[in-house]
């Protein structure tokens, strides 16, 4: 039907169809279907118009994909059984333990898309309301790598990082891995794109060299540099946690032992052995205080540990965004001025990437406990990481400059003041309606940080956009929230 | 688009329409489209074919009748607003108590739509895992009344009775009704038609007469008759109630609040004073032992006493189906033989039908306590019952006479011996796949029951169809499954 619905397996056939009658199907029913090549559970809805035949059915691309059909290909259609790990999350709701066994089989199911929005929802709830203890949690992790695809790598050492929980402009992959191979650490990174927010790493990388790398391509290029940053979508680590994102997005539920299954099944499958995790804390941030942040670096932890993955967690700073870009472009020139040395780069960003490229260096036994951020630093300041950059670039496909957009709006400060706080999420969408992330130029561009003293009239930041319209709109928004950033009367 | 998705609100545009594009809409995501006359949150998906112009919207019925659009209006979408009332939901998840104000911002957002069934599923989720107090349990029944239609009376006895959880033929209400009524009580009940059965009440019921009155006629039948038997989809009764048995049907969970506040809130936005609750217990009833019902029963009985509902509930045997029919024609036959007291009538449905009057007899203090029996007994046998069925059904618009299905096929006992157990779910399946509900004359017509002795080649069953496909389709399924009636050795 060329209908997209993303990853849901939606069909569609028409409500006089002999098949709906000797069967029964109504509308909004589930249905399972089974083509030569595979079966899938798919949401029936009806038509009684000419859009179908009474012997067609409709497939949004989801169905057709999984099934692996081609226009004229025989379907089959029956109710779906009764899915047998739904038992044991059942159990889970009344307060029972999964077994490891029982975990295995829900992922299996999750990943066949056998699962519904109503059973992961029901899955997640189950997780939330009854925590799930170290064993499960660690059973859990398993699940969803033995799930998806490994990579394996012949070296014994293998560097990783990850930041939990968005904070605009905060790129430091980019950085983070040119130090490190520039130690001569291997760090093979996968990133992603954007989902909600203005900009993935993937999509910052981007701007600077070719991300969209096949496994052989990205094998090449840790062979040759050390290390990569590309985007991770052609790889399927941990596929049901994208899954499980989307709905744990809608339900907007904190659900500590999905969170850490998520980050750590992904590492795991992608083979590292040491690890560092970023965890900013703010109350716009995804992890709000520091009492929450301890508990899941504790988590973390203890489960990373149970699959031999040495892990070091970082609280910083997330309160406010990082550098002075947000948005794909503004982001790499950030990331530029820090490898280059310039004069006015953000000082932020350079300190937060050494500081995470220290606890690697340290972790790897690279350098001495306490001497890592002397290391990373000069690693930076000799330029041995800009060069390291490049030859990752090259080896890329070729080192880009980040584009620059033609329109560009200020928002000022309505009254003299000094900057209280920042509402990041806000901030976020101000980015995403002047066009970021489909628009690599769009943007947001800081001019102050916490604690900046601003008279009337001054820029706080700048919009960058392709469009007049963008333009406009991003600015429209910008003005009808003028507390986006809130200063705070001079004491 | 003509599309039939039963509930839920879908909205189709086109990929490169410039509202997605300039508003960043993605597929499989949440948009919220607004009207002249209403809004709604529907699930975005989207095509690329030339389905749609790019300034087209499609919309599923659901979604165009809450709309209540036409061809060519406007229709404004934005990103939808988190909605306030999930809060609660994840509060209840994380353990805390609802508030009886926060149930009813739950079911009013509910009712309006804009859960999906990813919050419904983590609400139904959380009341499972964190079972209600009876504070909440009174609140949520009370906030599920309040949201819909009520229906009042001005009489100061209202009589009702109720079935939790389906048993094939159990068909007592048209039997009750005009017992009760005969005996100068008012009971105007209202009955669901089939949604997984073969046959609901009000099916089975309009073999016998019309039941797609409008409240003004429902009313003038009451007036003239004290009782009647129509189907209750004109009046939106509890509306959240079919949202949420949806759901919980997909997940298969037995959230005791839900049951008890879907049943309780019907009967007192109907109106009722007194009612009687028909338990059927047996390992393939809803209810499956006697504990369950004892628990089930005491909830039931404490909810409807703070709505001032005078009720009393009957454990009844659930372990096989009652009288010998089981789709509306074929049980509107057995209604009929006990109300004329035919020789070969099922005693077994005479008895319960019985037993359910007698308890609203006493409890309206028409009959003595202890002499409910054998007035229901005497108002049967008398003819009285049976006069005031043909009056109610004239009042509904004529008395009919049920069809007699074309088709007929003996399922027959395989060998010799006593029937040890019958399978109601796998039995109510071969009356679907005969044409139940939709041919209405199709269904099963059972020859024994618990305890029976039969010969190798007795018939246990006989298939009613209107097609030789149906027919031939019900009986290959009942070839396959052998077991539905299990026949045991004798001892």
């Amino acid at each position: 039907m060329d209908l997209d619905t993303r990853d849901r397996p939606i069909a569609i056939l028409h409500t006089d169809s002999p098949l709906c009658r000797s069967e029964g199907f109504t509308a909004h029913a589930r249905i399972r279907l089974e083509s030569a090549h595979d079966d899938v559970i798919a949401e029936l809805f009806q038509t009684g118009s000419g859009l179908l035949e009474l012997d067609e059915i409709g497939l949004s691309d989801a169905a057709w994909k999984k099934l692996q059909v081609r226009d004229g290909d025989h379907v089959g259609a029956s109710h779906p059984r009764p899915l047998e790990s739904v038992r044991h999350v059942r159990g889970k709701v009344y307060g029972e333990a999964f077994s490891p066994n029982a975990l295995k089989a829900i992922m299996r199911d999750v990943v066949k898309g056998r699962y519904d929005e109503i059973e992961l929802a029901m899955f997640l709830t189950a997780i939330a309301a009854r925590a799930l203890d170290d064993e499960e949690l660690v059973a859990l992790t398993g699940a969803m790598v033995e799930v998806g695809e490994r990579l394996a790598w012949d070296k014994p050492v293998l560097m990783d990082k990850h930041c939990v929980g968005g904070l605009p402009g905060n790129r430091t992959t980019p950085l983070v891995v040119a130090i490190v191979a520039a130690n001569g650490l291997v760090i093979p990174k996968t990133s992603s794109r954007a989902i909600t927010s203005p900009a993935g790493t993937a999509d910052t990388m981007e701007m600077l060299a070719p991300v969209n790398l096949d496994l052989g391509s990205m094998r090449r290029v840790v062979e040759a540099e050390g290390g990569c940053v590309v985007w991770g979508g052609s790889v399927r680590l941990s596929p049901v946690d994208d899954m499980l994102i989307r709905v744990a997005r809608v339900m907007d539920l904190d659900a500590e032992a999905q969170l850490v299954a998520s980050v750590l099944s992904k590492k795991v499958a992608a083979g590292a052995t040491h690890l560092v995790l970023d965890l900013p804390v703010g109350d716009t941030a995804k992890v709000r205080s520091e009492n929450e942040a301890k508990t899941l670096a504790a988590r973390l932890q203890a489960t990373a540990s149970a699959f031999g993955l040495k892990t070091r967690t970082l609280m910083t700073d997330g309160r406010q965004p990082v550098g002075r870009g947000i948005g794909p472009a503004l982001e790499a020139h950030d990331v530029l001025a820090v490898l280059q040395g310039e004069e006015h780069q953000p000082l932020d960003l350079r300190d937060r990437s050494v500081r995470l490229a220290a606890e690697l260096l340290e972790l790897a036994g690279t350098a001495e406990p306490g001497r890592g951020r002397s290391l990373a630093e000069e690693t930076l300041s000799s330029g041995a990481a800009w060069r390291k950059f490049k030859a990752i670039c090259e080896a890329q496909g070729g080192l880009r400059t980040p584009p620059v957009a033609r329109g560009r709006e200020p928002v000022s400060a309505k009254c003299a003041g000094i900057v209280g706080r920042f509402d990041n999420r806000r901030l976020g969408r101000v980015a995403k309606l002047a066009g970021a992330p489909a628009a690599p130029a769009a943007g947001v561009e800081l001019h102050v940080h916490l604690g900046d003293r601003v008279e009337a009239g001054e820029p706080l930041y700048t919009i960058h956009a392709e469009t007049r319209g963008e333009l406009e709109y991003a600015h429209e928004f910008a003005g009808n929230n003028g507390d986006i950033i809130r200063l705070d009367p001079e004491s």
